[in-house]
């Protein structure tokens, strides 16, 4: 069913391209124009049947969109944002996100929105592979897959039920969440063992003998290392946007860490156990509710 | 054919008893006689068909042992050594283990074994799952994995002749290194990722609203700490049996991370991007270079 219009679209990788190839699959959007810094991608993203056209201005394209979703690196949003708000004339037009942190963009579109704020609906879908740009999007990325949105107070519910309705098309399951608890949630569960994943490799590939190190590396390094090969400017804008809440849990790991190496350095096998046994049982029950 | 009179095994779980059933799956030994501090555990193996038997007096057992293996958590080796050893009469009975840890153990072999040392011949198979104990066991679990050696200068070539040929039946591909530099790698690739790993867990269980954090790790962090699963004693073994190369390694990586603290708080873009790119490069050469 045709419940969007016009939807305008910035960033055409992975996941605003799977959002558009799931709507598109779903006859659920008129037309999907695109606009990317990469004219490759673009290119690419229009081969693939991301969008219909590549968008040429901005501020015509947004005058009749029924949504306008920024799906690029999260520190770009506001650059965008900035640039295409004056044109903003549509009091209907949803403007929503992607990004992986929410209180800075949230912040920050405070600040360019100012009385619009309403119009704006922050979102953030689980979902991801270690892949980025548009070949790698694919319409099922978001089948059983949590979508959080992270309302304002000024957003009216027949905008969120909009956006809501999208994902669902999308297949993903939604919930909600205050940008506070979203962002220590997915900084515990997502950007910190991004920063780990990401500090072990650097760490071997800064070795002399790296390569004898890698030449060892197993399957508990393979997957301990997949989410290491992911986009590295993406992830810099998201640790970056979500850089006090992440640095706090960092130190809330460091002492953890800590305590494992006072463990080590007194051979103290009771609280080693101890830490390693909480671990286990927790993932382990953690992967069993999962398959429920 | 059979290239194997009778083995001992001590340790029926994961490790030793997929070695024992690619033996046995390849007719190449007689008889294997299992030792479990577990009654249960050696039930299990005997009836999955991973031991013959169920050993009832070690001494009578290893008199007339081709292969003696330890395939029992590490630290439990050199106890085992200890008890056993005064009954290693036969000059040509070969003692081996499967520790993910070497420099340890051959100091305590050596400490025990003295002029019979040569008879030791230390061995670590590259593979293992995260599950435990005989019914994880698989006959190919070892194809196609790396067998690394750490050969002891007392070791006859037939002695460390006899062990490859062990592990080419069982279908890895040999390797040799010194202890040290085993102990140094695995403790980049393995152990440290093990640590972290289990730190995240703990550190994320410990919360109070930690169920609030489980119910939305995605991907990321399944593959993330995969490794958390695993077996809480026998981690407590290798991390603690090889903790001086650890320490050491833990404090390596803390560099790194405590450089990506810096630029998290001052918002160094360009530091954290070029430590992300320099991972991600690493990881996804390392890929492309394990499936050639």
């Amino acid at each position: 069913m045709l419940e969007f219009g016009k939807i305008v679209l910035f960033g055409v990788g992975l996941i605003g391209g799977s959002f558009a190839l799931a709507l598109k699959k779903a006859n659920a959007v008129e037309e999907i124009v695109g606009f990317s810094r990469s004219p490759n991608s673009l290119k690419i993203a229009q081969e693939i049947g991301i969008i219909d056209r590549a968008g040429i201005n901005p501020a015509h394209e947004i005058a009749d969109a029924d949504v306008i979703m920024f799906a690029t690196p999260v520190q770009q949003i506001p650059t965008i944002l900035e640039k295409i708000f004056p044109y903003l004339k549509n009091p209907n037009t949803i403007l929503t996100d992607v990004g992986s942190s929410k209180l800075e963009i949230v912040q920050q579109a405070r600040k360019i929105m100012k009385g619009k704020i309403g119009q704006f609906v922050p979102a953030h879908p689980i979902a991801g592979t270690e892949f980025s740009g548009p070949k790698a999007a694919f319409p099922e990325l978001f089948q059983n897959k949590k979508l959080v949105l992270t309302p304002l107070k000024e957003n009216k519910d027949e905008f969120l039920d909009r956006i809501k309705l999208a994902w669902r098309i999308c297949g993903a399951e939604i919930f909600e969440l205050d940008p506070e608890s979203h962002d220590t949630i997915f900084a515990g569960v997502s950007h910190l063992p991004h920063m780990l994943s990401f500090a072990l490799v650097a760490d071997l590939a800064n070795r002399e003998n790296s390569n004898l190190f890698f030449e060892f590396a197993a399957s508990g390094f393979r997957d301990f290392t997949r989410i290491a090969a992911s986009d590295a400017e993406m992830w810099r804008d998201i640790c970056l946007s979500n850089r006090y809440t992440l640095i706090a849990e960092i130190a809330h790991f460091q002492v953890v860490l800590n305590n494992m190496m006072a463990a080590l350095a007194t051979n103290d096998k009771k609280m080693l156990e101890q830490i390693f046994s909480q671990a286990s049982q927790a993932r382990n029950e953690w992967a069993k509710n999962k398959q429920k």
